[in-house]
């Protein structure tokens, strides 16, 4: 630990220009072949609406369709021996979090493709391409609602993510040893986007689809971070028939009933954390005690006969990694200990 | 024209349950290579923001990044004797537009790389994964200022897109000879999210962004679809300068200066209209005076010596598309009329 302070004593001050450019790297890994690839939506359900305030006083009363949850995938050749991965983004992200890194290295998505892994990369209910019930907000426009029933949306700025996602002490100083590419940041800040989640009804629809996209797949690993970190528990939770593995990246973990503690034992799960958990300010996220209590729930699991890892990449040699792991300059040596786990604990 | 009444006066009731399954269909192409592929945004600005409610009464002001405009694209082996297309979505949707049609099939962003035509996606700024400037309505919810200050959200109704998007004369009664893939509609619907472009400023951000694209590729072909459709036009008004073809897809023409008409006349332009212009109520869009508008604008641009093409399908024996018509069953055949417009106008 006394080194790890010395390092940390040591930060880069790092200038971040206001407006950056398109990304200057390009990893040139050679040609991909993919068996196939598409999109398509999970869940949606139809209720009626008002007409839209733009769709003027004689637009006739209608039905939308909410809560679908998109989906985005690649199919390698000869994938078969391998349990597709559904990943699934944080908070204020969408699935870019998934590909090309801010500063422009080959993302998750498409090495776990090219190690031959199916990836489905599922936008968030509430986010992205996967829209949003904006009823509510029409509702206050047109005076039928107060302001208050307004959701409270997530927009965070640059300077919380820095040090919530942990690229250093306070913002705009770097760790030394950090992982995350900052000269990259300003690509990072173009995918924040607004966060809706406080719209949703109670299960999160995101939960639910994701137990059924497992199931419309015939078995698959769910894969969350951070906002999402726990939600390939709860959609195990919900109906674990399709559900071959769960990896949960920095995330806090809910308190879980001794039943619900048994029934995540029948699935091999995977959790990880990276770097620095106390070396940022507790302020908006505590990554210490969040990591502590994962660890709790990862030795009542493993108690209740479950093969669950927790991987804290410190404690395995590996330094510096931010909350934004899969970007950081390391995020292909820790898919690899991904892949390496689903070999081992998976498709085995 | 009789027999158009003809096939008018027989329409087929389709009954749309409430919930659908997967995608039924699968045309199993084969495996598709392509040299690289990924995601990066053009332009965004940085501005400040308040703290977001969510993060509570302590959090720091901080800055946000708004106006970016997410970019997905692929770009196929060999793709040098091609220039690039950029495809822009429309109202209420995000770029599934141009992927998986809503019954499974291959949507023209594979279909142009399977081509030989790198394909670049661009999510609409204040849409999808290029996010949104959410302070209005945090600035609402926190008393700060009026309801009437919130966006016109635009969220179109299952029964609206019926009559706009062409599928039949009235919900849910489909066109006999209608290429609409209707049994899927409800697919359909699960793409069409809340449309934020009210919260744009002007000029909007993403005819910049599209310019800016089409100069970083140095040189790109822009597409635009229904409110997008005159976005390539836009854009080229901005810079013209990484912009080699403009093409135009059921949209609405902008009245334009002569000296307008004239920078435009510089760029080979495509426009395309579907069928049963005439044949649904004008309330929303009345699509024969938009089609007729568009017209005087080709015969304009035509007589200021510009290479522009309009391809009303039906005067090309084409029947029955709807708005929707890179979704329509016959999306592939249209597609080939673009690709041979390309290579003969923009390529040669």
């Amino acid at each position: 630990m006394r080194n790890r302070h010395a390092v940390l004593s040591v930060v880069a001050i790092v200038a971040i220009a206001a407006q950056s450019t398109a990304p200057a790297r390009d990893d040139k890994p050679g040609p991909l072949t993919v068996a196939s690839q598409g999109s398509f939506f999970v869940g949606g359900e139809v209720k009626p609406a008002p007409p839209s305030a733009a769709a003027g006083p004689n637009a006739p009363a209608g039905d939308i369709t909410v809560n679908q949850m998109y989906v985005q995938y690649q199919v390698p050749v000869n994938a078969e021996r391998h349990a597709p991965v559904v990943m699934v983004h944080g908070c204020c992200l969408s699935s870019k979090t998934w590909e090309t890194t801010p500063d422009g290295r080959m993302g998750w998505n498409e090495y776990f493709v090219r190690k031959g892994r199916a990836v489905y990369l599922a936008d968030q209910v509430s986010r992205a391409r996967s829209g949003f019930d904006a009823s509510i907000i029409s509702a206050v426009k047109a005076g039928k609602s107060p302001p208050s029933a307004l959701p409270n949306i997530i927009a965070a700025s640059h300077q919380v993510a820095w040090t919530v996602f942990r690229f250093g002490p306070s913002y705009p100083k770097a760790f030394e040893d950090g992982q995350f590419p900052v000269e990259a940041a300003n690509e990072l800040y173009k995918q924040m986007i607004p966060d809706l989640n406080a719209l949703l009804p109670n299960p999160n629809p995101t939960w639910t689809n994701m137990a059924a996209l497992a199931k419309q797949l015939k078995g698959a690993v769910l894969m969350g971070h951070s906002e999402s970190g726990f939600f390939p528990q709860q959609a195990a939770l919900i109906d674990p028939n399709g559900i071959r593995g769960l990896i949960s990246i920095e995330m806090p973990c809910a308190d879980m009933t001794a039943s619900q503690v048994s029934a995540l034992a029948r699935i091999p799960t995977l959790v990880m954390f990276g770097d620095h958990l106390g070396d940022v300010p507790p302020g908006i996220v505590n990554w210490k005690t969040t990591y502590e209590g994962c660890n709790e729930h990862v030795k009542k699991v493993k108690a209740a006969g479950g093969d669950i890892e927790m991987m804290l990449l410190p404690s395995m040699g590996i330094r510096g990694n931010s909350h934004m792991l899969m970007q950081d300059k390391n995020n292909l040596q820790l898919a690899d200990l991904i892949l390496a786990w689903l070999d081992k604990h998976v498709d085995k």
